[in-house]
């Protein structure tokens, strides 16, 4: 075998034209090195492999390499070879991020994350391992777009344990985050001729664009202390509830409610997409199952690895009724043919180990601890501020007293580098029912800025 | 800290109802066993942490169990606790998967995968363990939809080195692979008033299909000797490209083909998209550098580390023109708000350590005696047979002997255990401009099963 350009250790893109051969690769190099594309200390081939890949003269290489020492372009030294010398060559500059995410505060009480500093990275790592190790070949090729059959029987089992859901393997559809499942589910709605999806009064904006996106007219359920009003669903295709823990305002959807909703859609051949984005997080009481046990075919279960483990692994699941399999898998196959497979392998053996489970009921205990000194503290400092949607979660939401703006009590946060979310960021309609409010995510900070972070959240309410 | 229910080491959810309280967990135990909720051998809650959690007496959770374990539900043993028995229950047996790819052939020719058994399983755990060990906390949450900075670096070096790619990290979207890719682009062009999208004539039809699912028109561009007839572009809005080994029949674009292209666009404003799918794969010659160099304001450069690495992986990238950076970012936070991180993570590091290079090396020596074993193989065996597209990639076209057939071979084929594709599969007008011919990937078969496929391939050949 040959050592050519074609087996050198570098993947290395010339354009050598014209006739004057050592000029033409001299020139290709500086060029290459000039606008980057060569990087300071890359090794370069040798001459040998060069000249031969390039069917030229081995010292034509040699004497363009000299050249180019000499003008300082690269570096020789025994031993390691030709380098591309060190300058200071414009820096492929990061521009400011397209999200504002990134720039972060010292101390951030905004709700939708889980406490990333607590991700179980060494137990994950074991869990990925053993999963990568024991996995056939085929696992890494293209595969079923419902998700790896390891991961589908692993959900379908807890699930069933965790959340009451009715479930087997072959109804579920793994996909990159809810977000996506909530397009795949609407581009589906929408081929079978649904035009008007109902959404909670108080939601997440991201979710309503999507929505929005695919075309479906929204309408808004008002929410009371019973969780959405389910009566103003009409003549709705569909509706997305957080039955649970509804985001934002933290109520749990009660008994007659979900019934009303499993009624209306018997009825209407209606679908219910539930949300169920953090019903591991629960603390006070037993909990309360998924909706979805209630009426299997006329409900969708949603569930999500952003809030037990971390957002960046984009992992969800849906929990389909039977006649909404062959669309989703086609949704799913035309969005991205199927999820990563490495990261399902990992979650299967993660729930498979146990550590799923423990990692829920240590989390649950941290989040269940910064929940009371929060409420104490709050209670202490700030008692005009009523405190709802505790019993279960990663947020709570405060009401306002008399007198205090949302947007005046963000901005003296945001003085002190504590970020802070209101209710109306996540106000569908244009009427305002609700008094002012925030809504504080307590499971977003790392644990040693909790403390930091509650006092300045009392700084700015009392 | 108490033990309650909250706080035990499994999660479970039972309805319990009614008033005769020690029957009515009877019986949700009962149900939620032969359901399959409760699978053998998962672990009870004590009854002590059960009973606090409930609300209920201790005695009537222990006598609940009692009465389940003399039924035969559940047993309990010293020191492991109360579990549910072995039973034989209905298993949630998964049915038929919905892709005909899980009914693997004994060997496989068809094209479209590298040999899935290479995948480095050590090195890439040991650069995923590296990433994660070494990344901050807020990379495990939402952030840049663009991607993970780490790889958008990493491969901004690496494209421009290899493959002579125009790039800065900024210029970077991160996708699901290549299908993700092409359809955000769509999005993207959609949105901008494209009606128009032209395809090689023959190309995948999965590709297509996601182009025709976005609303927009195709039109076919005959491909010869020198690659798509461009010629053809006239008012298309965008055109689908393989520059650098077509997709399928293995031609390379010439040089004024790509000129003649990159002027079209520059006269009319439309946008080329090159797919480089395996690009870093060719044997003979110096590379064919990225066509996006020459117009990098009017070509989208498309990479996959699907074929590099494998498809499992999911992971894309799109080199943007300026002008469609937002759009994109806004497709993709909409599709599923970025790809997974870690895996990003992952394969960051993969690059940065040299470890992606060595692979790639690998395999093009891998690949490359395997087309000349196949090429020796049908020479001597089936000498009728024409074979093209060989000097680069991980597949060859077979052009078949006057009065041999597409279906005839393929059916033959499979008798044998062997799968293989014929070039009419990827036709995408009705007219047949071009005789029957098989287009054999080499790079699919783990390496053990390379002889016996190629033996089975000039069997039926010849």
């Amino acid at each position: 075998m040959a050592d050519t350009w074609a087996t050198s250790g570098i993947d290395l893109h010339l354009d050598l034209t014209g006739r004057r051969v050592r000029a033409g690769l001299e020139d290709a190099l500086r060029e290459a090195i000039a606008t980057g594309r060569l990087l300071p200390s890359t090794a370069l081939p040798s001459s040998r492999a060069l000249a031969r890949d390039l069917r030229i003269a081995r010292n034509t290489v040699a004497e363009a390499y000299g050249q180019l020492v000499a003008e300082g372009w690269l570096t020789a030294q025994r031993g390691s070879g030709t380098r591309v010398a060190d300058r200071r060559t414009p820096a492929a500059a990061l521009p400011p991020a397209a999200t504002a995410e990134l720039a972060r505060p010292r101390y951030n009480l905004r709700p939708g994350s889980p406490d990333l500093s607590a991700f179980p990275r060494q137990e994950w790592l074991a869990a990925a391992r053993r999963a990568l190790a024991g996995a056939p070949a085929e696992a890494l090729g293209y595969g079923d777009p419902r998700g790896r059959p390891e991961l589908r029987l692993a959900l379908a089992d807890y699930l069933a344990r965790a959340r009451g859901v009715r479930v087997t393997a072959d109804r579920i559809v793994v996909c990159s985050g809810f977000t996506q499942g909530l397009g795949l589910l609407c581009q589906a709605l929408r081929a079978r001729g649904a035009s008007v999806l109902a959404t909670e009064e108080y939601s997440l904006a991201s979710h309503r664009d999507v929505i929005n996106a695919h075309g479906l007219q929204r309408i808004s359920l008002p929410v009371d202390r019973d969780g959405a009003t389910v009566g103003g669903l009409g003549d709705a295709d569909a509706a997305l509830l957080t039955p649970a823990h509804q985001f934002p305002l933290g109520v749990a959807l009660a008994a007659r409610r979900r019934s009303q909703a499993v009624e209306w859609a018997e009825r209407t051949g209606g679908l219910v997409i539930e949300d169920d984005y953090d019903g591991e997080f629960r603390y006070d009481r037993q909990p309360v199952g998924a909706m979805q046990a209630l009426a299997p075919e006329r409900i969708v279960y949603t569930g999500t690895a952003s809030k037990s483990l971390a957002p960046g692994l984009r992992l969800g699941w849906l929990v389909l009724p039977a006649y909404l399999m062959d669309d989703l898998v086609a949704a799913k196959t035309q969005a991205d043919v199927q999820s990563g497979t490495l990261e399902q392998l990992a979650l299967a053996e993660f729930i498979r180990c146990g550590a799923y489970d423990r990692h829920v009921r240590r989390s649950r205990l941290a989040y269940r601890r910064r929940r009371d000194r929060l409420l104490t503290a709050l209670q202490r400092r700030a008692p005009e501020v009523r405190i709802t949607g505790i019993a279960a979660g990663l947020h709570a939401l405060l009401e306002l007293p008399a007198g205090r703006g949302e947007d005046e009590i963000i901005a003296a946060a945001a003085d002190r580098g504590l970020a802070l979310e209101g209710l109306d960021a996540y106000r569908a309609t244009a009427e305002q029912h609700r008094g002012p409010a925030l809504v504080v995510g307590y499971g977003s900070p790392p644990e040693h800025a909790f403390t930091g972070a509650v006092a300045r959240l009392c700084a700015v309410l009392s």
